[in-house]
């Protein structure tokens, strides 16, 4: 009870700690629409395609801004293991903060309102999610226990209610759901207007789809496991790159004793993508997921592995072992696995060995 | 998706097939603003002290009142199994009712409104959960994919799409949240004013805290399960009643592949029971869950147990083992878990050999 007094007071801006992370812009008014909300903040944005095509930032933000030429220069051969064509590359923005939150966002993600009208200021209920605990040992029937007006309920263990600290916080969507292609093409005017006022915490051993679109996290805690894979220009598949973080993410938190928040903060997601392009890049990982899912369900990290870096390296050779038999693909994506954690500790020297301190 | 059209058809009233259980009614207007909702329905009166007290219901309701004179003529020595002078006595009404489903309601929740202004059918909602099934393997973003404008989201396995049927639909309470008497305690004006529009499934393998304010269960399916223990009168603990029926119903549901939703529909709780009087009740409970929800959290049922009350006989024998170390209580409250099976199938031949028949 005494932890939750502090939780109520707004959450600081983090002003000199956080990152904003974005793919390619190719919308201006996104920008011009989160000025209020994002001017305050460093963005970093990673260029999907083409270096020679200039992205404009209007005047007023601070940012950084890298191609494909920049990644290559900076990662060297390392650099095979960053996307290329494909919004998945944006960890290679994770990978170059120095800050101690990120929050990565989709530019065709716009500000959404609040049922009473209210602009959200999502960043705002992101770094509320961050800073108060999770609760993923035991189901709180009242949801968040840290938010104004509520708590734990009876029944719910003494001993448990210090929680786990907060390593992920995954917003929503309001207007176009996330969905895969099938259930797009089945519906193509479902849109998701239901407002649902709640933050919750995913319960250990539960995994979950992560989305890429509206996600924040903490560096220092989780980073190293924030990787979006192989995907896009020259490889099978698209549209799991989030998701094979988010599964990879999840079972690392379980075993660090992490935890992963969902609900709010909404965004308004203002365009569906192609569902034909997202089939042809999604068909694959269609199959391929119902061997995916139960081996991330089986995933056991031995208690030897007690940085982010070192369970990384670790699932890495189980997805090896386990996945390549699915296909060839994940026998790459294993070595790409591997050669992110080793690009990652490079460019991190401080984080690379303070994680290893942790321990 | 398919399977999503059809749970958008309003919830048949399932008139014939649910009973309401009751705990003596001490609060007339409680069934006098529940008539519009209630009336068609058979209501099950469970009185929960002195038998020669009158329980006065108003005319045009149908029902049946059992007090403590009932079940010992009844159930015999058996009776012992029932709890006196205590609202845990409701389950006696589980024993007795012939119906599918059971709707179970305390006599201080009145009905809510929504955020509209709209006067919230909890019978309903609870209706529309238990017909349409849970996602326990796997967490959806977009909350209940059954619910009109909502879906399984990207990244969800298609395998796991058809979810389990669902044994219990749990319903949250608005103005007085259910706390125990430490917290009700430090936050005495604490009012519950947030409406959560949504239902979710608790996880597989995760425990929850039960209240038995509000809620709906399958008799068919789990009824067995939902005994309410040993409370009040001549024992030593108290208010944990609903909370043991919750966390022996998870566990076996999660062994036999049912869920259970909670969520919506809120009733709006008029008075908060008195601290003191709680705290005596509970004091001995919030020690003795450090040690029961370890337990449950280990518990694993044999594949032999292949009907709810085969697992609930193994579930008491694994209490008396490693429970009855914690206190003596627990050996009895184990015994009491035999004499109320022994009970149910008494009353319920063809239930029992029914729910033996589907192993």
């Amino acid at each position: 009870m005494a932890a939750n007094t502090s939780s109520i007071a707004p959450a600081p801006p983090l002003k000199d700690e956080l990152d904003i992370v974005i793919p390619t812009i190719r919308n201006l008014d996104f920008l011009e629409m989160w000025r209020p909300f994002f001017e305050p903040y460093h963005l970093i944005i990673v260029q999907d395609g083409d270096p020679t095509k200039a992205i404009k930032v209007p005047p007023g933000f601070d940012y950084e801004l890298y191609n494909r030429n920049d990644i290559n220069k900076l990662l060297g051969p390392r650099a095979s293991c960053i996307s290329f064509k494909d919004s998945a590359c944006r960890c290679f923005g994770y990978m170059v903060s120095k800050k101690k939150y990120i929050y990565t966002i989709d530019d065709d993600c716009f500000v959404a309102n609040d049922p009473s009208g209210k602009a959200i200021n999502a960043l705002e209920q992101h770094i509320k999610n961050l800073l108060c605990p999770s609760t993923p040992y035991f189901f709180n029937t009242l949801y968040d226990p840290y938010r104004e007006g509520a708590d734990y309920v009876r029944g719910y263990p003494f001993s448990l209610r210090e929680g786990a600290p907060t390593a992920i916080s995954h917003g929503l969507w309001l207007n176009i759901p996330d969905y895969d292609a099938p259930t797009q093409l089945v519906k193509p005017l479902e849109r998701n207007t239901r407002y649902v006022d709640t933050v919750l915490t995913i319960p250990k051993g539960t995994l979950f789809p992560m989305c890429g679109m509206n996600l924040a996290f903490d560096r220092d805690l989780i980073g190293p496991a924030m990787y979006f894979g192989l995907m896009g220009d020259g490889q099978p598949i698209g549209r799991y790159d989030d998701m094979w973080a988010g599964w990879c993410c999840k079972v690392i938190c379980d075993h660090m004793g992490l935890g992963i928040k969902t609900g709010l903060p909404y965004i308004y997601h203002s365009k569906a993508s192609n569902p034909f392009v997202n089939l042809r890049k999604e068909y694959k990982g269609i199959f391929w997921q119902e061997d995916i899912i139960p081996f991330f369900q089986s995933v056991v990290l031995p208690k030897e592995c007690t940085t982010v870096q070192k369970c990384y390296i670790e699932l890495s050779k189980q997805v090896k072992e386990k996945l390549s038999k699915v296909d060839p693909y994940f026998d790459k994506l294993a070595d790409a696995m591997v050669t992110w954690i080793e690009a990652w500790d490079e460019l991190n020297p401080a984080g690379a060995s303070q994680a290893n301190g942790k321990a």
